[in-house]
């Protein structure tokens, strides 16, 4: 358990706190620099007042332990170390900042924090809400799993083969024929892309993708050292792809239904002319499709449906859908794409949680998980409409919107460029969460994704109202 | 489900054959150079007669679609798609190989795949026996957990809050004092090395490690581009450090309990030295600590205990202990460290599965993982000792080993360098699959990992005698 002072103790309250902190410090929990919880965060862990808190901050920064840096904190001091032990330690900072994966960007770290908060409004999370997740039904199907030893070993590389028959079943929906042997479970759509930048690309290769995308807020190919070009798909395509391509390995990463994060859907004329523009070019498309059982209307096929040439790979997974928690998806790709992404994996987790496979592939052999899906579209429908009816009352003025046609996110434009860090920072002091648009598009000062799936509608309606006060008040 | 041919169907079972698989490479699934499974794998897929099989391959290779190459089987072939479609396709092998991370060796992709049949007898691998794993009791379990809808969603950065507190006493026993703050969980040892390569440290950083090593067996720090050094830790241990280090970034990498491979363990003076040698030249150690709980004898603290300076990354995991297909380990160290790599883990896989982390903090806070401990030891004693026995009976005259103090592996010492790659491949005809010494250190030629955790006893017996049957006839 987290540590709370003694009030039985011969110390004081505050002499406690300033040992534990040092003790932190020694064992080297704390290293130089490390910045410590707020004093907020410390008097809620340890059920006291600020100013306990606070005094003992202070003795520690007269001994020199620690020091305060204007508006961001108080810290490690660089001295502390000298002071308490006379000895030396790893330089984490300069590990850090050195090594070969790129941080975050600040305000996705920001939000990655702040979720964790229960009294945050989340008006962008891309995650269904608690009241959406059928948690007692996986409860109870929890009690149904019957278990053999070999299903709870490390599994195969490719995955649990009885799931990899269901799915292959249930891709036909989408229009998708093939075989076990080339379906891949991965721990959800973001791992199957982190193995294709590490399994399918040199060095250098390009990304495309359209403008915004998801994949501008998350770094797989950035740290693994691709070339991001965002392109707009119109006539000129094949032209642009042509020039921008040359003679370098590139790949097309597309969102074609309920795209993340605008909520747009191709048709399927405009797949088949993807798939045709990149087939000429031969340049690989990774089909995202996590999102289109959620839509509102039947799904039209996938582009991995017209996959005459083993150039698509396609992604699917019960994230967006059943509980992210499961962390599990699945890619569909030629043999040997499927075999060497399988290898990596084995290289780097040695294969998904075994359980949350049983789950899925109970989930979807018997049934449950379709009739999860009916009664899920329903309920998002009517989010959809809530949160459309408050924008239409509120917000017809200075945005526009195009109505949602499934999924989670209806794409937020304000006629001026007000959506910058600075009002992202202002909602945060509300409580309230947004995903801006920038995060998809680093020039993009006019987005934001509301997301209709995860506050609850009381949730939604103060976020809102909190939005348009922010606003007005800038 | 796999594609069986039709019985009732118009076409021969032949004609039917060749359809698929023209099929199967028209939809790009085998693309050209794609190896197909061999004669008897697809016999028993189609529940037909190899020579069935036979007749339908040499009309596709008639046709130009397939070709055979000499001793390593039936390919698509180069021209297929010419004849096919007169269309292109991306060169998928291409971008294979000119990609960043390593292939595995192809003796450890030979393990991977033939640890998944059933009629292999598995001698050397790293993995409780499915008699061992306590199936029924996990089944029971799952049944006593609860679920909130909140522990089903996307987990918090650094994992599931509650089993980060239960872990936190848990490894008080092994001396270690630390917060949840300072835990990670992660999905299995292996990424916690993959996440500490891309998240703290730079490229052709040095990463130092014991010869042999389970490190020269997995690639998450080469793929990275750092260098592996082994070590011999003597008393010129330091100097040898400061000589091979300079100015690089480096760390330390040891499992100082029960060694993967040869089953050797520190003593708490060993390692005190071991951290004040790295301490003093300020290399950071990653202690591997997943196999102490298999120790006969009580464990002695870890190193992480004796940490005063945030020096040392502590690694624990249940994937030897409890079920491998949980995948679930932890990362102990620094908060800045954990919070970078947390940082990373959400841009890789946004956390392990929740069910997972539920079932951990279940088993443990229960008591019950400690009571399955407790037998687990006695089980595995009895199996090698029992091992023991054969190998004092049958192999004392060509090998040596030392008595197993715990944990799953005898590291046995042949006489004679006989343990190479034909060896190896030899064994594997006769379907007993060895983990040899060569894939833990590229020179060794003298060791085999044995397991004695795995194989049932007849099959440990059974493989043994092949053992010795193979090495007396070459």
């Amino acid at each position: 358990m987290k540590w709370v002072p003694n009030r039985k103790s011969h110390l004081t309250i505050q002499e406690q706190i300033v040992e534990w902190i040092k003790a932190r410090i020694e064992r080297g929990d704390w290293t130089v620099g490390t910045k410590l919880p707020t004093q907020r965060q410390l008097a809620t862990q340890f059920h006291v007042n600020r100013s306990t808190v606070q005094l003992a901050l202070d003795e520690l920064k007269a001994d020199g332990l620690l020091e305060s840096k204007m508006g961001s904190g108080v810290f490690v001091a660089n001295h502390s170390w000298n002071v308490l032990l006379n000895r030396s330690q790893p330089n984490w900072k300069q590990h850090i900042e050195s090594s070969i994966y790129k941080p975050n960007y600040h305000t996705i770290q920001l939000i990655n924090e702040y979720e964790q908060y229960d009294h945050i409004i989340r008006l962008g999370t891309g995650e269904l809400s608690p009241e959406l997740l059928p948690t007692d039904q996986i409860e109870q199907s929890l009690k149904e799993i019957s278990l053999d030893a070999k299903s709870i070993g490390y599994s195969p590389p490719k995955g649990n083969e009885r799931l990899r028959n269901i799915i292959c079943e249930y891709v036909k929906k989408r229009g998708i024929q093939t075989e076990p042997e080339n379906i891949l479970i991965v721990s959800g759509a973001l791992q199957a892309l982190q193995l294709i930048a590490m399994g399918l690309l040199e060095e250098g290769s390009i990304v495309f993708h359209e403008q915004p995308s998801y994949l501008s807020s998350v770094h797989p190919f950035q740290s693994a050292g691709m070339r991001m070009i965002s392109v707009t798909r119109n006539a000129n395509l094949s032209d642009h792809l042509r020039v921008l391509k040359r003679k370098r390995q590139s790949l097309f990463y597309t969102v074609p239904t309920l795209h993340n994060p605008t909520g747009d859907s191709l048709s399927v004329k405009e797949k088949e002319q993807l798939y045709h523009v990149c087939n000429e070019l031969q340049i690989p498309i990774i089909e995202d499709d996590v999102y289109h059982e959620l839509l509102f209307e039947t799904a039209p096929p996938a582009i991995k449906s017209f996959d005459t040439s083993g150039q698509v790979l396609y992604i699917g997974s019960v994230s967006k859908t059943l509980s992210p928690g499961l962390r599990i998806g699945w890619v569909i790709a030629p043999s040997p794409v499927i075999a060497r992404l399988a290898d990596i994996k084995m290289q780097t987790d040695y294969g998904s949680s075994a359980f949350s496979q049983e789950i899925v592939a109970h989930w979807i052999s018997t049934g449950l998980y379709e009739k999860h899906l009916t009664n899920l579209r329903e309920q998002l429908k009517k989010r959809a409409a809530f949160v459309e009816r408050i924008l239409e009352q509120q917000f017809s003025k200075m945005a526009t919107w195009k109505r949602s046609e499934g999924g989670f996110y209806i794409w937020l434009r304000f006629n001026q460029p007000i959506v910058n860090k600075s009002l992202f920072l202002n909602l945060l002091k509300q409580n309230v969460l947004i995903n801006p648009g920038y995060i998809y598009d680093s020039s993009d000062l006019h987005h934001i994704r509301l997301s209709y799936a995860y506050a609850s509608l009381e949730g939604l309606k103060l976020g809102l109202d909190r939005l348009l006060k922010v606003i007005g008040s800038s």
